[in-house]
């Protein structure tokens, strides 16, 4: 072990961002991106809404780090509550019964719609995917899943299938039995629509039209994001999840719903199909479960579902499903979002802070397209046309194609915000425990942000 | 949250045990199990080797939990590790740089073997497996992936096909691209062999012809568990690594080795395939990174393999890459193994305890076949006559065919110890911390349980 100078704990100096930014560089190779053309800001410390890099540069979070920060950082609640499970049992095998366990899946069946009432765990959102989707080939005996363009389910062979934007194509061919469909986008109608009710109408007659043609009887599921999330907050036209839910019991295909995102407060409801009264038959969440201080995802299953494995071997698992340490910060952060109201905080936050700001700020810049949102869940389209809707960088653009998206984000960390963009969008997705002066602050600084790149639209 | 008579601290009572029994029942969906079918044991407390139910029956591990729990329960050089970090910061995006996940990356590089000297980290093993075969195909542009029967390589899309026993069947179809070929195993040789050399030289003719057949030119990866786990402790022959080495290299075929269980210990070395100095190309981990304190994994890249995407990017990734509060538990669990000398300590154990032992046992009792292993881990494998070798439970056998094995089970159980079994062996894996009594002693209560099936054996 030698002679290694930095110590886990203790005050930071220069000579600790040092190591910490050699040993990134040599040994830790990064998620989605070319090793040598990324340089990782080295973070020194975080808390609530908020962290900083060795220099003590502050950011606001607007991104929840990849989302999943609901609670913010350094949470008093969950630090004690993983603290105190530490000391008694950090982790035990799925096949016994554990009190931690136990409790967490009883106050998410509790939440969770209908008759959605057993929890399987997983340490992550790929493998709830994995295991939803197996679940309903297993209880269907189908193998086809359809799951919509414009969405991300997971880096796993099934979840990157089934997943419907360009972080699929280089990992092509995927898994058997995959067709994409479009769901309703009113702002970029696939079926040229115009209205919400007419988006809604004829986005259930194509997705009828897909499982007709592609034979009810070999389709296991549909698989769809409630409320779209890093493909573009797309949130869906009323009626549209009734008419999903209604397909599928036309043909017995299962449906179900990804709130890996979306779910556990992020739009303002424990899971946000909530808010249309229909229950999928499997629902998948992980990140905002916990925020993610301990890896943990999974599967809500009904009864129905969970029956067909009964007296038949259910045949999925994973060495640290319901793993303790991660259910004990789950419970405690059920906990808090009960006593302090949070839910209900995120509506009013966004039907009256965001909405209002956001609206008032499309108007003044002429490169947003569209805001829309709910919750603390929201996206700015931008466009270098309002007319055409031409978007500011093309679909899937890289490299210098996307320059005014890179100049957008580098604007906004110079503004001390972090941002979270994707394609031709900006996202506002803070911890939902942020301050009215915290979100203002944010807002100002994506305003003043936008206007490096408001240059852009066509005069 | 209302009335629930739980809390997660505190002194046990029965209407503790009542609870969480309830809410298993109820609300958890359990791995690999017809759910109305089990009786998961409630477990109260556990430290070191040991855990316990509600009614204090003690009992000790000899399956280290799901072969991951190395370091046992309750350590507290873990314990602290993760509660401090717990203080500091729990979760971090991939994309930050962070100075114990570039601390962890460190160690487990200068524990690899050759010039394997970057990290990426999952949740686990499937997603190790998965991110290692995606490598494999973006590094090479080919798509098929050589994998053995006999093997467990996890429970996603990729990983299930990739593995070569029945809990693939009811999964298929899988991934496209996966081949399985049969891998060195003198005890029930596919080569007809009679010696190791010759089973060795066997079962690389027979790879190559598989290589051959397949097109070398389409095969990214031959990928197997340097030493074979849950299907039955199989160590390859002197030479057998440095030949699938030897194919790899000729074709210009990556070679994967699975040590999610093997690695970190198990058989007394950092990577089992240190003692054959075999340098692969990408290594699988999992488990005993950091005993699943916190569920963590990854994937050790040659030089040569992260180099590819220097420039372009990795199309993979997930939200917990590199967890901050996992890798606490990673450092901390290295550092014990150092200052333990934990690695000799196994190899000892294995060479001078488990060895002779199992051996002296195997004479005595008719319905052991054979026995194999090292460091601390041990097969055992029973048989209806050693003569003809007829294994005491039929291949794949469930319910009243596997009786016996459940009899076993039960003996162990009876005699206070948590047994490993599969199929018709019965493994021995206990955490590398185990005492010498301890090992006595569950030693001991395997002898005494082998009893009850050695009735089995034709007389
Ligand atoms: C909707 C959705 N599903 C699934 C996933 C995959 O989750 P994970 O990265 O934890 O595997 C994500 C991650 O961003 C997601 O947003
Ligand atoms: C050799 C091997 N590879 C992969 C896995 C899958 O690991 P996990 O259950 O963490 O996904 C296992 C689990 O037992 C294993 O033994």
């Amino acid at each position: 072990m030698g002679t290694s100078a930095l110590t886990t704990t203790g005050k930071q100096t220069m000579s600790d961002v040092h190591q910490v930014l050699t040993d990134d560089r040599d040994h830790v190779f990064h998620s989605w991106s070319a090793q040598a053309e990324i340089t990782p800001l080295p973070v020194a410390g975080a808390e609530g809404c908020w962290f900083w890099d060795y220099d003590d540069n502050r950011y606001l979070d607007l991104a929840s780090q990849v989302v999943n920060l609901n609670l913010g950082h350094a949470h008093p609640r969950l630090v004690a509550a993983i603290t105190q499970q530490a000391e008694r049992l950090c982790t035990i095998a799925p096949s016994f019964a554990n009190d931690v366990r136990g409790r967490l899946a009883r106050l998410i069946a509790e939440r969770a719609p209908g008759d959605l009432d057993k929890v399987f765990f997983t340490n992550g959102g790929t493998e709830a995917i994995e295991h939803a989707v197996r679940m309903a080939r297993q209880h269907t005996g189908r193998l086809k899943v359809l799951s919509a363009y414009r969405s991300y389910h997971g880096a796993t062979s099934g979840s990157i299938t089934l997943t419907g934007e360009p972080r699929r194509w280089p990992n092509e061919p995927g898994i058997p039995g995959v067709v994409h469909f479009f769901g309703p986008y009113l702002y970029r109608s696939p079926f040229h629509s115009s209205s919400e009710a007419e988006e809604c109408q004829r986005a259930l007659a194509h997705l009828d039209d897909v499982v007709r043609m592609e034979g009810p009887q070999t389709v296991a599921a549909i698989l769809l994001e409630t409320v779209v999330g890093g493909n573009g907050v797309l949130i869906p036209p009323d009626g549209y999840l009734a008419g999903v839910r209604e397909i599928c019991d036309r043909h017995g295909i299962l449906l179900i719903c990804d709130e890996v995102l979306a779910g556990f407060g992020r739009t303002g409801e424990w899971f946000a199909v909530n808010a249309w009264q229909v229950v999928p038959d499997l629902i998948t969440f992980a990140k905002g479960v916990n925020s993610g201080y301990v890896p943990l995802g999974g599967v809500v299953l009904s009864q129905r579902v969970a029956a067909t494995f009964a007296h038949r071997p259910y045949p999925g698992g994973l060495t640290y499903s319901g793993h303790p340490l991660a259910c004990a910060a789950g419970v405690a952060s059920i906990e808090v979002f009960e006593e302090t109201n949070l839910l209900e905080r995120v509506r009013r936050l966004g039907q009256e802070v965001v909405r209002p700001a956001l609206t008032e700020l499309a108007e003044r810049h002429p490169v947003v397209g569209e805001v829309r949102g709910r919750g603390l869940m929201w996206a700015i389209e931008l466009v270098r046309d309002r007319q055409t809707r031409q978007p500011l960088v093309p679909f899937a653009a890289t490299g210098a194609q996307a320059e005014p998206m890179t100049r957008l984000t580098a604007a906004c960390r110079a503004n001390g915000v972090w941002p979270f963009t994707a394609m031709n969008r900006l996202h506002l997705l803070p911890p939902l425990v942020i301050g009215d002066d915290e979100l203002a602050l944010g807002i100002k600084a994506i305003d003043d942000a936008l206007s490096t790149v408001d240059t852009e639209v066509a005069a």
